[in-house]
């Protein structure tokens, strides 16, 4: 099977697919296109105009979730556990890891002291949650599965905006569990080999110029 | 397996599960809770706060999307084709159904006419969609999958504003396949006997209490 996976960049959803299919050992193809200047293939491809796609055989297929679905049912062996009940948790974390992802980028980007604030509280609330998820099991720091492979992507991300913008967003008293499964991803080469080699520095350009609160105050401090 | 679906009267979510399980035979029972003042036991059940939750032998699973796919594993037969490809597009559309939950949610409750061409524009988009999905295969008239799980509830909803409010709003020359499938939908038992005796009427009055300027707009015509 033919596998090409159109990308952006930056997409953290594009990465969730290229760790799956770099933990398979899947050869694969991408191709990089500009979101903000759609090219004409790629519009009739995809007709809500987001990445990744998937171009399996030639079949365009769509939204991250059904993309890893789809590897794990034509790669074996599945990401997902045996159990139907552990297989269930992980697929609702799809859903927790996207509210983890949007959480984290507003924080990111807040522009303004109270906008930071605002953000901070929503961060606060997913992440006391992914902690709770650690805790209980439903993500095993021993393992590396589907929910792993839907984390990732913003648990490297933490390790991006520390070296590249000095910036503890994780904090590793109330998040101990979270930080110490964070610098785990972040050495692992499916997350660090799946993305463009300047995408730490073309993330923390994109942080600052979206006008960044904490990026200018971590600049002016140091 | 013992299975209690955590409900709310007007959700979407929660009708996905409960027309999957309607479906298949399965008995279960209901539990309505009020999401505006959250029970402590729902609270400690339910980390995000969200509907719906599946209680299965006692195991609280989250998010329509994977308690779907629970029950179509420990539920043969399974709503979903054999095709990887099949299955891939069927499960991407749990995203766009969600889409058009939102989009037609908002046209419903825009308070002003400028708000009201705002969110046509949307939903135009999401339903243009939906018809090329049916043209194309990917929802087929003449079953009854689980793409079509997830696009009843809202489907039902167009009947349910026709009849209640006289609201038209699915225009049937330009979604005509759309159109004739809600009006299937709209009389299969399993999406319409799974949600409460005065569904219709509560959805109605929800959308009138919220401040619907297309509601009050054709209250006045008629």
């Amino acid at each position: 099977m033919t596998l090409e996976l159109i990308s952006h960049k930056l997409c953290p959803y594009v990465h969730r697919a290229a760790i799956l299919l770099h933990e398979k050992g899947v050869p694969f193809t991408r191709r990089e296109i500009d979101l903000k200047n759609k090219p004409d293939w790629f519009v009739k491809l995809s007709p809500h105009g987001k990445v990744p796609v998937l171009l399996a055989d030639g079949v365009a297929l769509f939204e991250s979730s059904a993309i890893c679905e789809f590897l794990d049912e034509t790669h074996p062996p599945s990401s997902l556990p045996d159990d139907p009940f552990a297989r269930a948790h992980q697929r609702a974390w799809a859903e927790g890891a996207t509210e983890l992802s949007q959480a984290l980028w507003n924080l990111l980007i807040a522009p303004s002291a109270p906008e930071l604030d605002r953000t901070a509280v929503g961060f606060a609330a997913i992440a006391d949650r992914v902690e709770q998820a650690i805790a209980a099991g439903v993500v095993a720091p021993e393992r590396f599965e589907r929910v792993h492979v839907y984390l990732a992507p913003s648990l490297l991300r933490f390790s991006i905006v520390e070296q590249g913008l000095r910036l503890q967003v994780l904090d590793a008293r109330r998040w101990p569990r979270m930080d110490a499964l964070a610098r785990a991803i972040a050495a692992r080469p499916s997350v660090t080999q799946t993305v463009p080699e300047d995408y730490a520095a073309a993330l923390c350009r994109r942080i600052v110029d979206r006008g960044s609160f904490l990026a200018a105050k971590a600049a002016r401090q140091a």
